[in-house]
This record gives structure tokens, sequence and C-alpha cells, in this order.
């Protein structure tokens, strides 16, 4: 049995009873690397308390490794409980879904075990869930690449006034230019937008392309480590959360649509506040 | 401090270990019974299970006693620590922004737990959350009050090729017209609106609207115990998903916009077979 089991936003206690149960009797474990090194802080000393945690060792498995190893994970989940790891929900922002096709394909079980994931959890900023139009993701621009598909979808949503969820781009494990011009892989440090990199593209988009979607005046929540202990969350417009300091990654951003009373008085609660842009917290909601 | 602990979708396993501290950790503990008493077969033995599972008397609280009594429950969580206890994630299908406002209005410390809810888990059929329009509500018909609004944001949704999540109907101590006339409160038995259902008044919507936004060959997911062990997922035309028996609630529906090759090898895992019009189980993905 392959168990696809989702540990939440925050740390190792965000797993669920049935998911820790999983990974007990699992004869072998692996973790999905793309965010989760950082969202639980994975260094060594992280990794090996998720270890101690879960009193098994744990495989810390990139996307090369998931994509050229997917077999070897399938045939040990064949005639063993094999767990992978996923951070947020397994089919949240990132999908596993590949994995789960192949594994299907093989007559492989697969059991997946649901979590909290971004694309529910932003729910606490009082926004309604149902008033969400199209998630968009928000890619690093690069001198000569700088692709702004996103810029239709918020029209769109923001045109019948639905809220817009904007995932911002990881760079984590990318081949160097010059590496791959030499033959031999080295990689580039791993880069997390910030919400601040956010807003510059969407004002540099809405500048060229001039269709008065939204401008430094729009409406915005920014998130940074959404459902760990230390999230910071911050209400306001473009402009003012350009000059907020959210801290370390992970960052997402929601374009506000039309809002209702109870979502406006939800959002006071998150409104920038002067204090706010020396990076203050502002904890749980 | 007010603790508002997501419990997931399937039973009193799937609650994270985070929840669980903090159960154990409050003087009281509420639980919103809107979906609750259905998710967790919380018959009077489910109630005592939980019980028993957390060590300390649940309080199930309807949403007339979470209305009349909020005060009540916000004064008790500003000394001590008092839970309330959702099924699914604290601010997925249903909310409690309002409870949270009324908190910080008072100076309640609030803390959110989050889990999964059926906005993410409907992930495990393969179509990618990011390819979701606005989420829209099917409301049960009666015969002189057959609200369509749905209708046009189905169609936005198709428009533009992305897929639509139908949540279906709940009545959960409505209280009958009958008795409302004659000023004495006495209550409906509970409705759980069905795919079928759902679907036959799609069906009619678009008879009577005549949009060709979709029709009964339009190929849609439903969903039946999202989460839970015994979960039902089938992939089929509108048409036939009339006949498959999903078997008890909740039931919820994913009408597809344009799917991608990999989001149609997942479907073709859960796609109609014969023997499903009888009845028998998919399990889990």
């Amino acid at each position: 049995m392959l168990y696809i089991i989702g540990l939440g936003l925050g740390d190792e206690k965000d797993i669920t009873l049935r998911g820790l149960e999983a990974v007990k009797k699992c004869v072998r474990v692996y973790m999905e690397a793309y965010t989760s090194l950082l969202s639980f802080g994975l260094s060594s000393d992280g990794l090996s308390t998720l270890e101690s945690f879960y009193g098994k060792p744990i495989i810390i498995a990139d996307r090369e490794m998931v994509e050229e190893k997917a077999d070897q994970i399938l045939s040990e989940a064949r005639y063993s409980d094999v767990a992978f790891l996923v951070v947020g929900d397994p089919f949240g922002a990132t999908t596993h879904t590949d994995l789960v096709v192949r594994a299907k394909q093989l007559g492989v079980d697969v059991k997946v075990i649901h979590n909290a994931s971004v694309m529910n959890a932003i729910g606490i900023c009082g926004l309604q869930l149902y008033r969400y139009g199209e998630t968009v993701s928000i890619p690093f621009f690069m001198d000569n690449w700088r692709p702004d598909s996103f810029y239709e979808k918020i029209q769109r949503n923001r045109a019948v006034g639905l809220h817009t969820l904007c995932l911002l781009d990881i760079r984590v494990k990318e081949p160097s230019w010059e590496s791959l011009s030499r033959g031999k892989k080295k990689y580039e440090p791993p880069r997390y937008m910030t919400i601040s990199t956010a807003i510059e593209q969407l004002l540099e988009v809405e500048q060229g392309r001039g269709g008065s979607v939204y401008d430094e005046n729009t409406e915005c929540v920014g998130f940074a480590r959404l459902g760990s202990e230390d999230q910071t969350i911050v209400a306001g417009t473009m402009k003012q959360l350009l000059n907020v300091d959210f801290g370390a990654p992970l960052h997402c951003l929601v374009i506000t649509g039309n809002t209702h009373p109870l979502e406006e008085e939800m959002l006071d609660f998150y409104r920038v506040k002067a204090e706010t842009v020396n990076g203050n917290d502002h904890g749980n909601a």
C-alpha cells in the first residue's frame, strides 16, 4: 500500500492521528522535498526531530528523485506499506496526481490521507472560500521571460467580484543556466517569492497591459507561513503591503473582489498598522 | 482562549495532533452540529465514542445555540480554554467567521487549528484545484421557490474551461412551515441532497434557461462521504451519474470544465462501471 499523507501547514504536530498511525506502520517513509525543506525547517536538525517523532528514518525525495525513482518507490509499495509525506494536502497547491496514476496503472493500492492546504486555510482571513475565482500562479520574472497569463484570470475574477488567490513562485533545486550549458548539473540557491516582489510584478503587468484590472489602491491580503505558529496575515492596499515585512517564506497573496460586510469586519482585524511595517507579528486569527 | 478546531472529514482519527492537544486542555468542548451529527455518525453512540476518545463531555451546539449562546461561549473563553469543534476545516464549506468576529470584538483570543475540507479534498479525483472557478450551492427546489443563480456561475466557469464544485443542500433542524404558522417550533427531519436530485435540478434549470451551459452528456464527478473510509467517487456523464447509487450522505458534485491529459488519466480510474449502479464501492483513490 502506498500511503500519500498530508502533513498540514505548520509543523510535525499538524499530522492527523490517522496519518501518524499510517506512518508508524510503514516500512519506508519518503518525504516530498519541494516545499517541505522549508515549511518544516528541515535543516538536518529539523529532519532528525521529525525522524525521532516518527521513530523511523525519512528519505527526502526531491522532484528528480520522484520522477526517476517512482518505479522503485512503487515496487516497494506493492509488497509493503510505504509512506509518501506531503506538506499541506496531497492534492493541494502542488500535485501528486502523476504518482497516483502510475501506482494505479501498476496495480498498487493507494490511500490518501488528507490535511489542510493553503487552498482552504486562507479562509482564516474572513474572505469566503466560495467567493474565490480561479487561482493564479505568479512566476519569477526574468530579463527576457515575463509570463503574465495571470492577468486575464485576475481580470475575469474581478469582473464578477470574485477574490483571487495568487500562489507565489518557489524555485528549489533549479539547475543553473551556467551549469546546464557546461553539461554538469549545479543548482541555484532556493528562491521563494515575497509578497513585495509579487505586487511589483503585478503592478508592472498592469502598467504594461493597461486594462485597469487593479492598481496600487486595490485591497489585498498577504499571508506568510500560513497555518504555522508564527503566521502573519495583513490586509491592505497593494501599495501598503509593498512596505510590510512579512518575514520568512512561504508567502501568498489574495486580491480581494467585492466584499460583504462580514468579510469586511473580519478583514478589519488584519488591516495594516504602522508597526507592522517594522515586522511585528499579527499572530493567529 | 477560544480554539476553533477542524476535525477533518472522516472520523475521530482525522483530528490533528495539535487539535487533539488543544481539546485535551480545554475545560469545555462544543461541537458544531450542522454537519457533524451526520459525518461522525453522532447518534448518541457516536457521541459517547468521541467523548471517551477525548476524555471529556461534548456539548452539541446547533446553529440556534451558537447564535443565541455565543456570548456565553465567549465569556467562558475569556477566562478559560474552550474548544469549538467543526467538521472539515473551520473556514471550509460552512463558515464560522461570525463567531470569530464576535470573539475578537470582545477581546477574546482565538486560535484556529486547520484541517482538510471538501474544498481541497476533492483534489483526490485528479482535477487540479487551481482549475476550478467559483463554487456554487444547489438548494432544494420547492414548489414555488426554485432559485437558480448557480446557473450563471456554472456558465461563467465553463465558458473559460474551469471546473465547478457544487455543494449540495443540507437541511438540518429546519423549523417546519406548519409549526411556524402555529407559533410553536417543530423541526423537519434532516434532509441531505443526493447527487441524483442535484443533477435533476441542474437539468431542469438548463431546460428552462436554454443557455446550453451543460446537458445530460456533460462529464461530472460525484463524491459521497469524501475523506471517510467508505468514500465513493464516480466519474461519468450527468445521465450516467443519475443512476449511480452513491449511498449515505454527504454528497457533492463537480462539473468538469476542459480537462488536461493527466486529469483524464486520473478520472479514468473513477469512471462509472456497470456494477457501481448497484451501489458497489469505489474505495479510496
